[in-house]
Parts: structure tokens; C-alpha cells; sequence
């Protein structure tokens, strides 16, 4: 600290952060960073280190730090109002222009927003209307959940379920049994190193339709999925896999819900994930690019053919037995209503596609080749670098030699920010939207760099 | 509307509210209200109607509308840094020195805060600590939770099952198995009219023990309670309530949890309601008066006992599988920071107690006598008028006459907002704690007057 007071003694001796190991922060043995500002691509500490944030924050940051535009509309709300409550019929001017907003911008088919406050909660919510809506339907028994082997879904214990990666499993006793996990479109990791794409995904559509048959598709209420597979590794789906794992979803009656809070609002060059890839969901989960985290804000989106039975639930019921006191709180929509502005201004969408492309074209250049690199792979403005002991056979490093995390590490000294994927051996970007061509350079220089400096080539 | 613009239709449209009666909102069958500004205990609505607002939105406006100091606060945060994460050791100014601010106004063998955004949130990271701890104390098997009918802990699928009221279970497929519920210590509603609070502290003791008897001690991991039952009534404990039941959990090795969301901060005129009645707790749930609502956070705090089995933890398994990508959001941390501080120079802790203590006596001069009035009940800021058809038998109204709902509307015709607690015959009070002592009698006389024009004396 350059600073001369206890804020480094306050944060070990008080503070609980999340994915931390908890005893090595307390006692000094975790590296401390408190963050100061941000401009566009960057951020600066309190040290005075200045990064290029690679991973835009947790990939949520998309149109940068520092926008004005943004910081004055939560400065006037708060000035106006902070806080009024969404119960019951209440709203404010920016919470009710930004359902509209959301809506415009979500596909045809999608009806109404409900508000939440982070990625989890949004996914908590469509779980309650999943089995609420079954409830009204008379088939209480169709309530499982097939999500995915690598999905990331949330932290709380139905979220956590739904996340299929052993870190949010181990010791807290989940997943709950209401989930099932299916394979992972992970080609990469492929079962038959001759498998084509097509191959593979006639292999992961039978693997869901064995799955649920086994289970009885009566007794199975949802599929829950991110268009691309984010935290579990940055993982674009193979050639086919989206129709076709439609087609046996409708063929069972199951629903679809889109996990949207990475994908949601451009990051992928196009409005929505599902848009990307041809997806018809009916319920979608949005979060981070929907205030690009200058506020907390969330959504569970429905669509026309949910919202005719929650309308139909209510005649039946009353009011939903649902609300969070900050559902569809003021600053976070004032946050959102001068985001979802921005990013038309200033064509992001736009942006995140074509400087999308540039970066993952200019990584595959610089690293493609390289011995210990498996694949680089990309859509949008997600890049991923996938490292192996051997490029030949695509096996996966010792997990002892920990060389994600020196990479990163060796990344990060050199003031880029790139993030060691969990149960994975991939190095992960997902920039701000606003990321220019030389940032996208820097990126793949410092990451080739610091994979050489690793691997000693 | 006054305004010429599509707000309205746009509402009706779009905009999933919570707690609501979905099919008569998007009918248009539910009014609709639009806020726009507040100052002090008052709200204003876009057509110009003015409130006091004796619930402080959903009782966590604690320091009232319109403080320009947490306003600047937010916009000088925002204009710096509005987000960064709190992953792996980040922090930012704000966060640490919250931490620190939490952690000096707790109880002394508290030891460490984890920030998130909601109550129901900060509840479901405690179920989360109380089952990791266990798994890593070696007693997989003592899961269950104890928490109470009448208790409201949130909205989610494990917090609506920890809250004891059927509207948020009833085609929800709630409570999950996991959780159990023993009585309310509703004294109003006591089994037998000769009990005295001793003796229905004694009995609810009992009902507890066996419970704890019929499941087995050793499948039991906590209690779930908040100080003073907010929703499910506003319902003070009986003489001896808190020792005898912490006496208990001691005795079977239960650990206490004390859902803080309502009490914390000053609302029972002392900084927590775990202070105010000699509780103990392992864990503490806070969200709503950390920021007075002025920007989404929460927290959970563990003791030093839970600390110390989460270190332990940490070097068997690493890092913590459990974070929000909001975790600490500096919007919240600079809220929280400023609102303290207003609290602390304001001293709005001792007025919520004394203005609290005016409001109870001058609303049981006003009500205690009346034949529909069965009690008046009071603790700090919270007031609780309960109707009743009959004083002398206490038996409660016909629910088909809605008697409730009708003296909050009459109050809301004048100006006065109050709350129809859910499931009970209560109309309940919980004012920013600013509230003057003229305030407290506008709030008396408007409830006086609508009582009477209910019940017609
Ligand atoms: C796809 C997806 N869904 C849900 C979440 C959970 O969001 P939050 O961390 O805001 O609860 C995340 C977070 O990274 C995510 O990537
Ligand atoms: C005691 C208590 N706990 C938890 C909650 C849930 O908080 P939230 O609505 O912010 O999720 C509430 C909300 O009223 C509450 O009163």
C-alpha cells in the first residue's frame, strides 16, 4: 500500500471475498488488490498498477469503465429517488422505460421481465416459474432439470445445482437431486479424436435423449443452458447442436431456458445469444451487460407461452408469491436504461463482433501453432486459449505444474488481465465491448509472451 | 397518468412486478403507481400525490428519502469506479472500509462479513456456511434447518422455505425437506387465553425440544429466526423467549442464526436486534438498513466459532466454492458507508427508539381501547395494530370482509401509507427513522380514522 492507512489490515482481519481461499487471505498468504478507477479498457489499484482488463471485470463490464454517461444517470437517480419498492404495481420511470427497453431488444416471441438483482437470483426465478407453471398445468411431477456437465448457472444451492462444475458442488452437499447434468459440447475434449463436429453432436443428442428416457421425460420440466459454455471454459458449441438439441426438447415437452447473462446484450456481435445461434427459448436469464455492472440489475425474461399460464396462475392463485425487496431497484435501472443507450450509441454490438474477430484471428496467428497450445477458439468478443502437454494428442497438462495460472500470473505482471478458466487448462478473455484493435493486439503479445515464458519457447 | 407518454401502457406490457397479481396488473385491475422523488418520511408519485410513508418502502428507507449525502456518495463512486469484483482478494475502498464499519458495530465475538445484494441472498450463503461447516466438522448428517411459522427469510427456493407463510410455498413445492418449522411465539395468538408470556415461552420451549427429540439432535444444524417476526406479523417475543430457546440450541449444539435484514441498524432503537434480546447468534443475516436501500447490499457474518472452522476448511479444500459477481459492489459499499455515518451523526438509532416508544403509546392511546382492535404491539421503530371481530374473544375477522386491506387503502386515500401484513389481520408500521414526533400522530390519527370508517364507530 502506498497509503498510509489500515485499509490492507481491515480487509484481511474483516472482509469474506468470494473464491478465495479464506485462511491464505486472512493470514497475508493471498494477494491483495484494491481497485481505484477504470477508463475503458483498464483499470488502476490504489498502488498505482494499471491493467488492461482482458476479462472485462467477470466478463460484465462490457462497454468499459468510466462511462460518464452511465455515472451521471445513477448520480440523478440518486439525487431523485434511490429506492421505492416494484410491489404490488410500483415502479419508477426507469425501471418501467427499461422493461420496455429489454423487450424491444429480446426476441419476437419473449413477453415480460421480471427484476432481480444478480445472475443467481434471475436463475432462481425461472427455476419457481418452471415448477410453478407445471404446478397450474396439472403435471406436477414434470420438475427435473437437465443442465450441463461445464455450465455455470449461479452460486446458491439451486444455482449451484444447476452449475455443473465440482468447485460449487464439493462440501455443500449439491448438487439437489431436482438436477441432472448432461454432456458438455466441449469438441475439444471430444470422446473419438475422428469425431466431426456434426458426429458430435448426434453423440450429445443421444446422450440427452438416453438421459431422458432413463428419467421419463414426465418427470423432466427444463433444459438450462448458456448459448456458449462460459465459466466452465469458454466453449462455443459444435456445428448443429443447437436445432438439434431443439428438436428433442420440443419433441418431450421440456422447456428451454437461456442462461443470457454472459451472452446477453452483445457480447457474442449480436443482441442475444439465442439470436447467435438460432435458439427459441422460453425463459431467459439476463444480468451483467444489462447495467454492465455499474449497478446491480437482473432479469428473468418470459415468453408468451409462459406468461399465458402465469396469467391463468393468477386467476387461479392471487399474487405471486415471489419478490426480492431490490427487484427492479431504481439505480439499477437507471444504470441500465443509460447502458442499453450506449451501447446502440456507440454501436458495441457492432464493435464486440468485428474486434471479436480481430482478436481471435490475431491469437490464432501468434499461438495457433504453438506446441502447448491445444486450440484457440472464439465468437464474439469470448476468446479462449487452451493449453496442452501435447499438441498431437491434445493431452491436458499436469495439473500439479498449475501452468494456467502461471500464465495468467506472468500476464498479469506484465499488466494484463486474463482469467485461469476453473477445472480447466484455459487461459479466457472476454474484453469490453469498446476493446480497440492496438488493446487487442497488446492482448495477444502479452498472452503469447507470457505462454512461451511458461513453456520455455 | 399527467404525463402524455406510454409509461403506463408500457408497465402494463412488460414489467413482471413481484408480489402481484399478474393478470389483473397487465388488465389493468391493479393500480399502478410510479414514483418519482421522496424527501425525508414522505414519497411523491408522478401525478403529484404526496405520502408518509410509514413502512420506509419495504422497512429499509431507515434514514429516510432524499439524503443528498449518500446521493453524493453513489455519484462520486460511480464517476471513479463502478465496478470492480471481489473475487480472489479484490476490494475496493469503500468495501474494506464497510467491512470494517460492520465489523465494529457487531457483536464482539462476531468476526467477518461476505457481502452480497439481497436478504434472501445473504440467508442463502448462511444456509451454504452452515452446511460446508459441517461437512468439514465431520457430522454430514446435521443439515436440517429449524426455522419458524411466521418467519419471512426471502423469496428464494431454500429462503421461501425457511419463511413460514404459505403464499410463498403453495405451488412453489415448498418448503424443501430440508427445512422444519416450530411454532411462532405469536403471544397474541397463544393456545390457552389464562397463559401468561412465561408460560407460552414455556410451551413454545417445549414444542421445540420435541422436535429437536423426534428428528434427532444430530440431523439438526441451525435455527433460523429473526429478532422481532417482521412479515409474518410484527410480533415481539414473549418475557424469556430468547434465553430459554438459546438455551436449548446450546444444549443439542444447534447453531443459532439471527436474520438481522429488518432489525439491524437501529430499527429496534439499539444497533441490532441480537443486542436487544441477549441472543447469541453463530451467524448474522443484514441487508435492508446497511444502505437504507439506497443501492442493493447484503451480508452475511459469521462468529469467530464459524470463522475458525472455515479456516480449517480453507486448507482442506481450497478455495471457497461460493461468490456473486456482485459480491461487494462499490455502489452498495459507498451507500453503506455513507448511511452508517449519517446514522451515527444523526443519531438516528436513538430516535428510532424514542420516536418508536412515542408511537406505540400514542397509537395504544388512540386504538388500545377499540372494540376491533385486539392489540397494539411495539418495539422501536415497528408498530403493529391487530383487528379483531371481537376484543373480548380476540377472534379474528372474517376474512372474506378484507377489513385489513380496507383500513390500509382508506389511509392510502389519505396520504398515509401503511402496511396489510400477509396473512394476519395487521396493519403494520415501520417509518424511516427520522420520523418526527407530528409525523407519528399523522400516522396515529390516519389509522384512528380509517379503523373507524371501516368498522363504522
Ligand atoms: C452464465 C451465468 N449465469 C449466471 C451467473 C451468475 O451470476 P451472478 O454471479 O451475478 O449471480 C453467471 C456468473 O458468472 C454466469 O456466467
Ligand atoms: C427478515 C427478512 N429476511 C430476509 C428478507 C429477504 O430480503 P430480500 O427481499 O432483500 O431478498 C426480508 C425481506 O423482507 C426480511 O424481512
Amino acid at each position: 500500500m502506498l497509503k498510509n492507512d489500515p485499509l490492507e489490515q481491515w480487509d484481511r482481519e474483516n472482509f469474506l471475498h468470494p473464491s478465495t481461499h479464506l485462511a491464505d487471505f486472512a493470514r497475508g498468504n493471498v494477494a491483495q488488490r484494491i481497485v481505484t478507477g477504470g477508463e475503458g479498457s483498464h483499470i488502476v489499484d490504489r498502488n498505482g498498477n494499471r491493467f488492461l482488463d482482458g476479462f472485462a471485470g467477470l466478463y460484465c463490464v462490457n462497454v468499459g469503465y468510466g462511462r460518464q454517461e452511465i455515472a451521471e444517470a445513477i448520480a440523478a437517480q440518486a439525487r431523485e429517488l434511490s429506492y421505492y419498492h416494484a410491489y404490488v404495481g410500483h415502479g419508477t420511470e426507469a425501471s418501467v422505460t427499461l422493461a420496455k427497453m429489454i423487450m424491444d431488444r429480446a426476441p419476437d416471441h419473449m413477453s415480460k421481465v421480471y427484476f432481480g438483482l444478480g445472475g443467481s437470483d434471475a436463475n432462481e426465478t425461472n427455476v419457481k416459474l418452471v415448477w410453478y407453471m407445471n404446478n397450474i398445468l396439472g403435471r406436477p411431477e414434470k420438475k427435473k432439470i437437465i443442465s450441463r456437465k461445464r455450465g455455470y448457472h449461479g452460486s446458491g444451492l439451486m444455482t449451484g445445482s444447476l452449475t455443473g462444475l465440482p468447485m460449487w458442488h464439493k462440501h455443500f452437499d449439491l448438487p439437489l437431486p431436482q438436477v441432472l447434468h448432461t454432456e458438455a459440447p466441449y469438441y475439444y475434449q471430444r470422446p473419438r479424436e475422428a469425431m466431426t463436429e456434426r458426429e458430435f453432436t448426434a453423440y450429445l443428442v443421444s446422450e440427452l435423449e438416453q438421459m431422458i428416457e432413463r428419467e421419463g421425460a414426465e418427470t423432466i420440466a427444463a433444459f438450462w443452458a448458456e448459448p456458449v459454455l462460459g465459466t466452465g471454459g469458454i466453449i462455443m458449441p459444435p456445428e448443429g447442436y443447437w436445432p438439434a438439441i431443439q428438436e428433442v426438447l420440443e419433441k418431450h415437452d421440456i422447456l428451454l431456458v437461456a442462461d443470457e447473462v454472459v451472452t446477453g446484450f452483445g457480447r457474442l456481435g449480436t443482441m442475444f445469444g439465442s439470436e447467435h445461434y438460432g435458439m427459441k427459448p422460453d425463459l431467459m436469464t439476463i444480468a451483467k451487460g444489462l447495467t454492465s455492472a455499474y449497478a446491480p440489475l437482473s432479469g428473468s425474461i418470459v415468453s408468451e407461452k409462459v406468461w399465458k399460464v402465469l396469467e391463468e396462475a393468477a386467476d387461479l392463485t392471487g399474487a405471486l408469491g415471489h419478490g426480492w425487496t431490490y427487484s427492479a431497484h431504481p439505480i439499477g435501472a437507471a444504470a441500465g436504461v443509460a447502458n442499453l443507450r450506449l451501447i446502440d450509441e456507440l454501436d458495441l454490438v457492432g464493435n464486440a463482433g468485428r474486434v471479436g474477430a480481430y482478436l481471435k484471428t490475431r491469437m490464432t496467428e501468434a499461438l495457433g501453432d504453438y506446441p502447448n497450445v491445444g486450440e484457440v477458439r472464439g465468437e464474439g468478443m469470448l476468446c479462449a486459449v487452451e493449453l496442452t502437454a501435447d499438441r498431437s494428442t491434445r493431452a491436458a497438462p499436469d495439473p500439479a505444474d498449475k501452468v494456467t495460472a502461471k500464465v495468467v500470473g506472468h500476464m498479469m505482471q506484465n499488466g494484463v488481465i486474463a482469467r485461469a478458466m476453473p477445472h480447466a487448462e484455459v487461459v479466457g478473455f472476454a474484453p469490453p465491448f469498446c476493446l480497440t484493435e492496438a488493446e487487442a493486439d497488446e492482448l495477444v503479445e502479452k498472452t503469447a509472451a507470457a505462454v512461451r515464458a511458461v513453456f520455455g519457447g
